[in-house]
């Protein structure tokens, strides 16, 4: 069949871009590193997006949209914004093309050079915390809790799709308060949105915790994360969430008047997670027969297969498969129901499992007869025969345990592939025989962190929030630490 | 109140600028010519999402994402497209900033040119095509039924918020077909669609036409369009669909292998709405008070203001209001209680007067001894008592009956405006006595048109589709006309 996926032992790295490519999620386009997103990884994306909004908007933040450019001068007004951030961007210098005067095609104009160039944004706190200036009086005006879904650029050489690409498509979080406990407050507020979103929508188990200092994003004070293990072991950074103090505030002279009359200035937040989700979601649970799909953000729960020769029985499934559809979708779940002839049902259900569509029903003559249909899981790839009267009820429980199971399958994954070390050469030795997650003492230094990183290629993830201090020695040096934080290769 | 606004009297344009500021709808950015849309802005153009989305989902579309970067040879591929199309547009020549030598921020680095430039898309069929061409090898890969909500960029010299903006967002179909009845079919039902919401959705009646040949998009063979007209009699065009013939599909090389076996070109679609109808929904409805929103676009349909002396009457109000939200929530109704004491009565009235809440509710202690509440309407200004008991059922209809009565205004205020004539005499007195629409018979050349564009700034908005075929004279030169066809000054 030409769908055919490698195997996830053969070459995970291949397995997963075929996979991406086949089950029609993903693709390269003309343009160098910027992808093209398929209906298909689209309507995944799309209800990623509603859960995730849903959240933001229950916990009070409105969207809204800011330029797609920014003035180059913008990126200099915060230091270590402009020293942290990597400077590969998409830079417009022209805004006008004209035809070729020998006729070739268009040529750009000499004479339409901006004045100042402007930088397609790689992220917007610069554009945004100088239009708070404006918007930011008083204690009145705060806190001020905006998102925008929105595309941003950051040049990359080397790109993969979902996981790193030029162009890709996101949320971020701004947000303004009045207090440094409330700024904290909402930057952990949103981790905790995006770990909940991760465990029970994607069902994918996530470690939350700090950024070390020199894996801050540039300007933050602080940067949280949550950081999930894919099936080969490595970690996926899956969301941020950064307290940037006042430091975008003092960079565009955002002040307020606070309750006592006085000016100060403001404190801030931003947060964001991105398309890579959907390299997450991929990797996390996906087989080697293709995508396996939480039910939560799977666009379709339910597929229904009829087996049938001629026409005279597909009426009469059809006809059946009309009643069983309209219950399923009276209880939220969403159904398709392919009765294409021109394809073979061994064909389809190949198909449906590379589309990781949750549940498979196919309903033949002899169901009919029997008043029963075969019910098959994609997670376990288990199937039984089902009463027709008991069909509901037993979908609607199979979409949550399955929901279930590819969560405890993850974190049973996740578990077996974390392991603890006091010496940095067990540390060496289990990065090289076992891969995963490690936890290990650490002296709170970049040079040692960095010295792991040059000599492993492993990079500490996270100072885990919920790991219990402890006295230790680091592993490398011997010097004292207070917590074990967490080690792992990562994409 | 520094809210105040001009009347349309005074200043039509200002009126329509400080209100799209002063009701915190958009703003101009810190980038010449991009847009800030605000939270409240921007939750309308959600709402309009929303409806449109799910039209075109009911038709049978699915979004996908394509890139933001098209390379600049695209441009040349289609013959007609890159002669008609506006070469405005923002172009990336260098994808690298680096530290000033000299210290001063940061610079271009000269190093990192592309070898082709790239142009932020101002529109996506070229990009688009090239990727279908890899996505269509038969007959039974059509008809592709695609859209995508973006941001899109083409440089404006001349900009005003939301109805010509540099960046703008909208939503672009792309659809492919395996003949040429179907796309136009295609290219009808699209243009339906937009009728549909624009009078139903936006209260804003439409006239749908065929756009002349010099009118036309660049690359179409011909161009359907919505225009509608403004409170000033202008029109605005708000919504085009584009049968493109084989033209994309030629110059990409889009074919497919029919039914009967042979390679044929594949024929195509494209069509879409912008942020200017934000523009549109404003000027077509509101008045000198500010904003008049059609109730199935409110983000707000119904607010409640206490009217009260201290805790105790605030308490004994907001007791009573939670029932009556409860009960408006219960019937999809959307509902925000203000009950801040920092802002009085009568500036919240105002201040949702500008905002374009549909319905307000004013509740105060006597209101609360007679069971009753007083039940204001935006779009007429004049309000009633009404008994508790009937206030769900009231509200209900009210929210109806709004709607219906800004439609009903737009459409008589459209009739009073619309003209027709028979002399190019009476053409140029009605146009500078009393404007708006005028219906008139054209020869149907090019120079006609272009004549009456250069000598009253009057354009042919469309030929309508419902306008009867009858014999006539051009009423600039005399020559034979088949039907008569809409002009007038236009945004």
């Amino acid at each position: 069949m030409s769908k055919e996926i490698p195997t996830r032992e053969e070459d995970y790295s291949l397995w997963y871009n075929e996979l991406v490519k086949k089950a029609d999620l993903a693709e390269n386009s003309p343009v160098r590193g910027c992808m093209v997103i398929k209906p298909y990884g689209y309507s995944i994306w799309e209800k990623m997006q509603a859960a995730l909004d849903k959240m933001f908007k229950d916990t009070g933040h409105s969207n809204a949209y800011f330029p797609l450019f920014i003035p180059k001068s913008f990126f200099s007004k915060e230091a270590s914004h402009v020293e942290g951030f990597a400077k590969e961007c998409a830079i417009v210098t022209h805004y006008r093309l004209k035809n070729d005067e020998n006729g070739n095609g268009v040529v750009v104009d000499p004479d339409a050079k901006l004045e100042e160039e402007l930088i397609v944004r790689p992220t917007s706190e610069t554009v945004i915390w100088s239009t708070y200036k404006n918007w930011i009086q008083s204690y009145r005006d705060l806190p001020l809790l905006v998102n925008q879904w929105a595309n941003v650029v950051r040049w990359e050489m080397r790109t993969r799709l979902f996981l790193r690409t030029s162009e890709f498509l996101w949320q971020e979080g701004h947000t303004a308060h009045a207090t440094k406990d409330e700024a904290v407050a909402e930057t952990v507020q949103m981790l905790e949105v995006y770990a909940h979103f991760a465990e029970h929508f994607m069902a994918m188990p996530v470690v939350k915790g700090l950024k070390t200092e020199s894996e801050r994003f540039a300007g933050a004070e602080d940067t949280y994360c949550i950081e999930a293990m894919m099936q080969d072991g490595k970690a996926l950074q899956s969301g941020t969430s950064h307290f940037l103090g006042q430091n975008f505030a003092k960079a565009f002279d955002v002040k307020f008047t606070n309750k006592e009359g006085k000016l100060d200035l403001v404190w801030g937040t931003s947060w964001g997670v991105s398309t890579r989700l959907m390299g997450a979601l991929i990797m996390a649970h996906s087989d080697d027969a293709g995508l396996v799909l939480p039910p939560k953000l799977a666009p379709i729960q339910v597929v229904i297969v009829p087996i049938f020769k001629g026409e005279d029985q597909l009426n009469a499934i059809s006809e059946k498969v009309a009643g069983i559809k309209a219950e399923l979708l009276r209880k939220g779940i969403s159904v398709k129901y392919d009765a294409r002839d021109t394809h073979k049902p061994g064909w389809k259900f190949a198909e449906y499992e590379l589309k990781g569509i949750p549940v498979r029903i196919a309903i033949g003559p002899r169901d009919l007869e029997n008043g029963t249909v075969e019910v098959a899981r994609r997670d376990e790839k288990t199937k039984e025969t089902i009463a027709l009267d008991q069909l509901s009820n037993t979908v609607e429980r199979l979409l949550d345990d399955i929901q279930q199971n590819i969560y405890n399958k993850a974190l049973a994954l996740r578990a077996s592939k974390t392991t603890t070390v006091e010496t940095y050469d067990e540390f060496k030795k289990v990065l090289e025989t076992k891969g995963g997650f490690i936890l290990a003492h650490w002296d709170g230094t970049a040079a040692t962190e960095q010295k792991v990183k040059d000599e492993t290629k492993a990079t500490i993830r996270c100072i885990p929030l919920d790991q219990p201090d402890e006295e230790g020695k680091c592993m490398v040096t011997g010097n004292p630490s207070t917590k074990k934080v967490l080690f792992a290769k990562a994409y």
